[in-house]
């Protein structure tokens, strides 16, 4: 079984819809949290469904490395390993990997890329096929096409190499998914990825190609990849609603209030980022407004009130700026915990309010921005 | 109101009990979790109730230090603070200043003990009086008195110095926790603790003169403090029982089960030790038996079985040793977390265990030393 989108209101080109998965139904805009190594960082999964959470995102990359495909295979995939009963999401590996090439330890051919484990150092070859062959072993309830995301700072000709590459490897990823998907238990969904950078035709090839390839979902990769706001906004503003309009539109890696909004305004259903939890962890919090604030701040010191007055989370429900502050110093582990749940829970709040304001009508990004 | 002691039954020597506090009851014989800084390390309040904890210890020398107790009064005490909503005890702060003697950076008179910071290096007075103040300001429902505990190593000589100044200080103790409780609107009661090292004469001639103060509870101090298990043993044997039947009698910074066991059947109601999360933190719990493993060892890579078959926590309900395993060994913070969860509701499973074969007359120390 794919899984199967529900387009329940449109308004202007924000949308609200429903995914639904074997693991239960997905209700968008939605933020995902991220579960690097298969885990949400300082939080169980009871903690994490606390905050709201519908659909995790997993990392292909540092699953393949530890502890291995094989292992969680033989747990039952994502669900069997870590008991998470909600869908999973994993990516290709493909942007932990060239990430890597900025600092010269990838090399990328159309064939694939060869890499080194950023702890071990060890040798490693992935190519579309080698990660379909992962992810399916993997067992996510959605899964990403291996793709080629150049870095913002990519020159037009490097992204066009990679463009055509993203495309190219597209359709492997496609043939060697469905070759996999046969031969698997799992229900499982693959999702393309556009890429074309901050260049609009490129951009305009790549959704065209990818749209040519009849899939569950799309993705627009290969942006808050380093270049500017601006043309984050211009690429998801002009490209996001040309995605098929009866399928999931997720736009990877993204995490700031403020691009959130601006991109469901532009069409956009699905969001991840790592930047919640890891924020929380340098003891940054958001307020009422959303604004990124330091608990370590003085002012703090003595304040009894919670990190945000409107907030429903755990650690607003039951403790104090005052209190988490001491922790954060102390250097208490809890206080990652505490200050990881609130910047998801209002990350994933702000997608459900949101959700619901397109589903009355009266959605307007414009309020959020102004905040 | 202070606290009051029922004894529910008795089993030879072995006690099984309910304190009454302000705050609601505590089951004994029961093993107290330890929130040195006013958080139990790598966890929730929330989670901690999942292990069954009925009561926790926080340490006065920390929360004097940081972030003061007077921060933490004017939050409503502990309770206010943390938002626990059951009893907490405080130490007297006496056992992390005399743990700095044997490093030299702690000066002790019969007036009280200078020391310093562990981390500032900040210089402190604290005498009986002034741990008073800072403890009534804590505001936890039971208080220590202010006590010397010498080091498990220390001379005849020593050990009797430190004891004949532990009953002047549980004197003056006494005098100023009458005073301060008069003023606090907090419910708090003081317990006294013996002194006497190893040498059965002291501890005799100790436990003779706390029980000439009549106070709701009284401890047994500087047990596990460097001295051999028979020494433990021994003492505890021989002089737990001397303490007065109708009050709690707790035995300090105990919490391996074979010490828990051999003391529960010595008449000890009450454990504290930090011992089950900081194993935890280095990747130690504890199996079926009770005995200590290591999640780091191979045998448990693909080990899909909980940490312990037996065992009902959220950790074993919800996740495998390969699992947990992985975690720790790609620094998960979550590991911690796990870990400290099974160890934490472990040692406290096993005080509810054995209060229940008291209470139906089939308690047997040997079972549980001999598994």
């Amino acid at each position: 079984m794919t899984i199967k989108f529900q387009l329940d209101k449109k308004l202007k080109k924000a949308r609200a819809g429903k995914i639904f998965t074997s693991h239960g139904v997905v209700e968008t805009p939605i933020f995902m949290p991220v579960a690097t190594q298969s885990s949400i960082k300082a939080l169980t999964f009871d903690q994490l469904d606390t905050c709201g959470s519908q659909i995790v995102l997993s990392n292909t990359y540092h699953l393949y490395l530890r502890p291995g495909e094989e292992l969680i295979n033989k747990a039952g995939g994502l669900h069997g390993w870590t008991n998470y009963k909600k869908p999973f999401l994993t990516d290709s590996g493909g942007f932990q990997i060239f990430s890597q090439a900025a600092i010269g330890k990838c090399k990328i051919t159309d064939k694939g890329a060869n890499f080194s484990d950023h702890i071990t150092g060890s040798k490693h070859f992935i190519d579309p096929e080698k990660s379909m062959q992962i992810q399916t072993k993997l067992g996510a309830d959605i899964i990403m096409a291996f793709d080629h995301c150049p870095s913002g700072g990519a020159s037009y000709l490097e992204v066009k190499e990679a463009t055509d590459r993203t495309h190219a490897w597209a359709e492997r990823s496609f043939v060697e998914f469905e070759k996999q998907n046969a031969l698997t238990n799992y229900d499982q969904s693959l999702f393309l990825i556009a890429q074309g950078g901050i260049f609009e035709d490129l951009r305009s090839q790549s959704i065209e190609f990818i749209k040519s390839i009849d899939v569950p979902g799309y993705a627009i990769g290969g942006v808050s990849v380093g270049e500017s706001r601006e043309d984050i906004d211009r690429i998801v503003r002009d490209f996001a609603h040309l995605l098929p309009e009866n399928k999931p539109r997720y736009l990877m890696g993204v995490g700031t209030k403020e691009d959130i909004v601006k991109a469901i305004d532009s069409g956009i259903d699905m969001f991840d980022c790592v930047l919640p939890t890891r924020i929380a962890r340098h003891g940054a919090f958001f307020d009422e407004r959303g604004q990124r604030r330091s608990i370590k701040n003085a002012e703090f010191e003595n304040d009894f009130s919670p990190l945000s007055k409107t907030c429903s989370c755990y650690s607003c429900q039951n403790h104090s700026k005052a209190y988490i502050r001491h922790l954060f110093k102390a250097r208490e582990i809890t206080a990652f915990t505490l200050l990881s749940m609130h910047n998801l829970h209002y990350l994933i709040d702000l997608t459900h309010n949101i959700r619901k304001e397109i589903i009355n009508g009266d959605f307007e990004a414009e309020k959020y921005l102004q905040e």
